[in-house]
């Protein structure tokens, strides 16, 4: 264990220090997730207990669009204490990327469980108007732009937290365009968003089972792109899409997750948007 | 005007009366919609305006699922005041149906547009949480269920209100089944939610224009379907797919409609399971 730190791609949520816990990885391509507090992180761990071994969750989907799951591990922590503490142990989605890409978008216009207890959902309401949640359908949480050169684009959650539809449209646009330039070049839209294995691509075969799939409602999860400025033309390219954050999923009962698809829907349109553009300007260039 | 008259069809809104203005009908096919009091009068007849000449409306998609827009009149009423009333004049889009079974569907799981001011949120949000709307996407607010024998089911509006998941999944299905059997015999739901024409299709149809539209965002509409309990199995079969009351429709400044999109997704389910139910059923059968 001797090798675990806090990932470099990590772009939302608490980081690892000496004095807070926060995710770890390893060599070995495994992301160790603190059990967060209150119910929060048993609600997480039996998420993915029961939607690792659900047998009506297609294989395919759960392969590609979410973390491998590995159980829990105690591990010794750096934090104050000392103490041994309960991690989630997942596949590190982002492995084996030199120069990680990162954005974290949480799905979704209502961030709250129907049943949640009042103060949370007054709590979730404000936060997702104040946000582009309640507007768009989803917000930014979190993103990383790296470029050849080893700069490296890293917005605080402050300056995330304050923008409209245009800085979210913008944000989009400065994800797939290489660092140095103008910052919104879109110079890697096509190879990014579009093509076979493209995002746009992974995000419509995630709708297709978002409008059958009756089984959970995933409040507050976001999805996780990432991609290797350093191999994006590469073959598959290594563009990766997976949901992450279960620490609000509710069952389904029989009823579609509405929100979150509504929520992807909306970003499908954004990004959508992005690849026409790009790929009219590459036929309309000199 | 002699011929003015409350639709027998209403199931939802205020009804005309000695007292009250409410929606009336004449002859020709008409459908006439007392100005709505405050600003909301004036908002839906801005969307009508608007809407009808919009140039980047499809023109299949305002003929098939709006009613068409015929200006305004003012109206001599019955109510007590006796002066004439500004009324909106609309297609009666039930007009031709000799026994009309209706239902009343408010889309969305969020009622208030974002920017409405804070007494509103709270009441709207309230509401959409005692009733099916966040839970479901949407909520049913009227339903009148005929058949050929003069026998109507017309449940009170306080009895909707109370409904759960399991009993729109029981309204949605005896909105299709025979009068007078156990009221869930489904035995029109091929003729009425399958086939071509039938509504699974036309929301379908409504769906893909949702996907893409980004012009308005439909709070607090509502899904008008028809049919003529007389007239089922004929050629084309009459059924209506319409939207319908537009008071708090919000310009869409470039992003799509993700809360009408995602109610509307969670509605096609439901209806695509009684399809398949009942199609299970007839193959199935003696």
């Amino acid at each position: 264990m001797a090798d675990l730190r806090p990932p470099e791609h990590q772009v939302a949520g608490h980081r690892a220090s000496e004095d807070n816990l926060g995710p770890l990885v390893d060599d070995a391509g495994l992301f160790y997730k603190p059990l967060q507090a209150g119910d929060r992180g048993e609600h997480e761990l039996a998420f993915y207990t029961a939607f690792s071994a659900h047998p009506a969750v297609p294989p395919r989907i759960r392969d590609a669009f979410f973390p491998c799951f590995h159980g829990t591990r105690l591990i010794p922590t750096a934090a104050s204490t000392g103490e041994p503490y309960p991690h989630i142990v997942l596949e590190d989605i982002l492995a084996g990327i030199a120069v990680p890409c990162v954005a974290d978008i949480k799905i979704g216009a209502c961030t709250w469980p129907p049943r949640a207890p009042e103060p949370y959902v007054a709590k979730c309401l404000a936060k997702d108007r104040e946000t582009t949640s309640a507007l768009l359908g989803f917000r930014v949480s979190g993103v990383r732009v790296a470029g050849h050169g080893g700069a490296v684009w890293l917005p605080e959650r402050s300056e995330l937290k304050g923008i409209d539809t245009a800085g979210v449209r913008r944000l989009l646009r400065r994800y797939v365009s290489s660092c140095g330039g103008d910052g919104t070049n879109c110079a890697l839209a096509a190879a990014v968003y579009g093509g076979d294995g493209g995002v746009l691509a992974q995000l419509r075969e995630l709708k297709a089972w978002f409008e059958e799939q009756t089984l959970f409602h995933f409040y507050s999860a976001s999805i996780l792109l990432g991609y290797d400025a350093n191999a994006v033309s590469a073959p598959g390219g290594g563009v990766r899409v997976k949901l992450v954050d279960f620490a609000h999923v509710d069952e389904g009962e029989g009823v579609i997750d509405h929100n979150f698809l509504g929520g992807l829907c909306s970003l499908i349109k954004f990004i959508a948007d992005i690849v026409a553009e790009a790929s009219e300007m590459a036929s309309s260039g000199p």
